[in-house]
């Protein structure tokens, strides 16, 4: 990631001096357009640290924290009452809308009825058969997060198989699991840099490889120690990496050949259809993750196994000395959860509203290329469904260092604000957007009409 | 915990002849009594991996899953329409009742407000500043669960203090954090050999001692390399062990003389009063975790620093290389976790309600007395406030190896199953039972009543 000022005046298409005005600019307008949120930003540094609820909510690069008063649909109104048209949409948590009415209702309803008993419902039944059905495995569990998720389908994985060593993707990105913070530099696994308080040697049971290189990967199984390969179908989180033609079909033989298993976090590729991205492409998993967007924004997360891992999981558990496992915590699982699952399965996440969501994705995705054609930037767009990206390239980077080169944070940041005060929110990391079934075209061209603007402010003349 | 059947017929003061018949009675009553339940769970087993949502709550040992319909205050009606007095109350979850009735509106409202945006809302002010009058602690961070927030503060203290050793109490229990299982067997650290799937050498950066033990715990303070003490006030998870007089006052000298910080866990022991056993005894941590009641059921959790604390997080994550920490997830601290916390801390976890749940608690407590010296049994009773414990000994246990050696899962299943054949539910973990709000007299009465004619089963005759 880029953060120092270059020397020269052009960057990535743009005229750097232009850009940097106009920075100044956007930033003195945020802060004359926001005055409540300033109010409360600074009364928020009183008691919470770096300001914010969670200290990444700094990431957004806004001069002060942004505060929302209500968010509905495909809209957020902050406090100063803006209303903006959300294309972050909680970076996927909100992905089929603000506060979608099946889940609000049974919020409502569920609100009067409690919320945690540490006892099933009904309502877990059928989130189970929901859940086998739409994903093909039949077998499920539930945390609280994708991480819990990921962190405990590794761990049964281990347990099952009795093999240790993890698989990830440089440049992978799965919650706050540990394990998997282990990048290449410069071809050699390296511990994440940036973490904190990580004491644990992570290299010695992570294994990582670029994506879309099956030499590289064939050659991490070889050893036949790897437990599973955990990856997202597309890697999303550093910006957009598409899976080459062919990859994952090959990748699947290798990883069967060498007696591991595969574990698709489809949290944020469920962005693909109804099935996530292995259903769309016909991959077969042996487990799969979905976090944020299945109770539709109400905290949860569920992770599938095909019968054969359920089977050696549940035999590793009960071979195992009784106590804790490690695995699940109190409210997971919860009368509430389960609730806004049930909800989110069967009314919100269904094949209607991806049939809304696809096209005007495609919509958006064309707009950006168009925009980008007009400013003559060497940029590209990328798409998995309804996530849109455009990346700072002019061919889609295809694994994570090729990823994590193109990555501007100071120009994201630039745009991101720019964008912001013309009334359009993208998420604060990379350039993503995501559509929802209340996005409207009208709201695709608004976006595209504010970038438009934006570009036009920085883009070197000709 | 003892699983094998005796050879001797007395066990605990229990005629353990009459114990099993009477076991095998309540099982046949569970069976008759809960047909829609029994239905529920044989369909659950079809989808979900041990036929519950998480693999856990087949430690309620009842013969299939109760299945619930709906919770309020301190009742439980199940699917099959049996209303339970409710003990157990999600074990701290729900220990101020139920859907409460702030929490309810406040989830009502902010059903249709929207859940998440990754930006903040004007709540975050206020449960920040609540917390820092109730707690005297002045930062605070979110986290989804107690889990989570144990995880980042012992990494936040970590990068802080650039000591990487952690210090628990032997039998502790701290939701799913692994660097914490870690037991004393025969005196030695040992990694605990229930945990699924986990790789790391936990020995490697944590030193485990017995409560109540100061010569321990000096000793094992003494080489300087400790960043932080993590305990509950009082040890709740392996029976309850209370603290001796003096010892914590003492504790801290230590810990402040070795440089090291102290993390009070305080989830369950909120219990004790408004701003938990450490405001109500005076004690001063440098960092305080409180999971599960925070939100009145609804999942999140909430983690404060002192002052200096919070300088050297600020500063270690300002020096660290820009990146991921590794702490953090996305729906924390959410819209929907921020509504439910504020009304939850201004509204419902008052004074007020402790000044109900405090006498009736102590009412419960000299209830089981009376009870358990009816039947002549050599138990005693144990309480932290509106938590209450009856335990297998004379004598209650000074530490974890005493908690641990008279825990009886065999003889805690079969009294659990006569109360909620009875109509009363407590904790499927040990003797655990707390006392909410809209507990009231009768309630308690209830379970008296319930406990004498289990006992009365299964005590040995004079």
């Amino acid at each position: 990631m880029k953060t120092t000022t270059p020397s020269h005046t052009t960057r990535l298409g743009l005229d750097w001096s232009r850009a940097q005005a106009f920075l100044a600019r956007e930033r003195t307008a945020y802060e004359r357009r926001n005055p409540r949120s300033a109010e409360l930003a600074a009364q928020a540094r009183c008691h919470l640290l770096f300001g914010v609820p969670l200290h990444w909510m700094t990431d957004w690069g806004t001069p002060f924290a942004l505060h929302v008063d209500h968010a509905q649909g495909a809209q957020v109104t902050d406090v100063d009452g803006h209303v903006l048209t959300d294309f972050c949409l909680g970076d996927t948590g909100a992905m089929f809308g603000h506060a979608p009415a099946p889940v609000a209702a049974a919020l409502q309803l569920q609100a009067t009825r409690g919320y945690t008993t540490m006892l099933a419902t009904a309502d877990a039944t059928k989130v189970g058969a929901a859940l086998a059905e739409r994903f093909g495995l039949p077998m499920w569990q539930f945390a609280m997060s994708a991480t819990d998720a990921n962190r405990y389908i590794v761990r049964w994985i281990r347990a099952a198989t009795g093999r240790k060593k993890l698989l990830v993707f440089n440049g992978c990105y799965h919650g706050t699991i540990e394990d998997v913070y282990v990048d290449l530099v410069e071809g050699l696994p390296t511990q994440r840099d940036s973490l904190l308080g990580q004491v644990h040697n992570l290299l010695e049971h992570t294994v990582v490889v670029e994506f879309n290189d099956l030499g590289a990967l064939e050659s991490a199984l070889a050893a036949g120690d790897v437990a599973c390969v955990l990856a997202e179908p597309v890697m999303t989180n550093i910006g957009m990496v598409l899976p080459q033609p062919g990859y994952w079909e090959a990748a699947q033989v290798l990883i069967r050949r060498h007696g591991a298993l595969l574990v698709a976090d489809e949290t944020h590729t469920i962005s693909t259809g109804p099935g996530g991205y292995t259903h769309a492409h016909g991959l077969k998993p042996d487990a799969l993750v979905l976090g944020k967007p299945v109770g539709g924004g109400v905290p949860c997360a569920v992770y599938g196994m095909s019968a054969e891992l359920a089977e050696r999981a549940v035999k590793a558990k009960l071979e195992a000395p009784p106590g804790h496992s490690g695995i699940g915590t109190t409210l997971t699982g919860s009368m509430l959860a389960m609730a806004a699952m049930r909800a989110a399965l069967t009314e919100v996440m269904t094949p209607a509203a991806y049939a809304h969501m696809l096209p005007l994705a495609e919509r958006l995705a064309d707009g950006l290329r168009a925009v980008i054609a007009r400013h003559r930037l060497p940029w590209c767009v990328t798409q998995v469904g309804a996530r849109v990206e455009f990346q700072f390239t002019p061919t889609p980077p295809r694994n994570g260092s090729e990823a994590s080169a193109i990555l501007d944070g100071e120009l994201e940041h630039l745009i991101h604000l720019g964008l912001l005060n013309r009334g359009v929110m993208i998420t604060p990391f990379h350039n993503m957007m995501l559509v929802c079934p209340q996005t409207t075209a009208v709201d695709v061209d608004r976006l595209l009409g504010a970038l438009d603007e934006v570009l036009t402010e920085i883009a070197a003349r000709a």
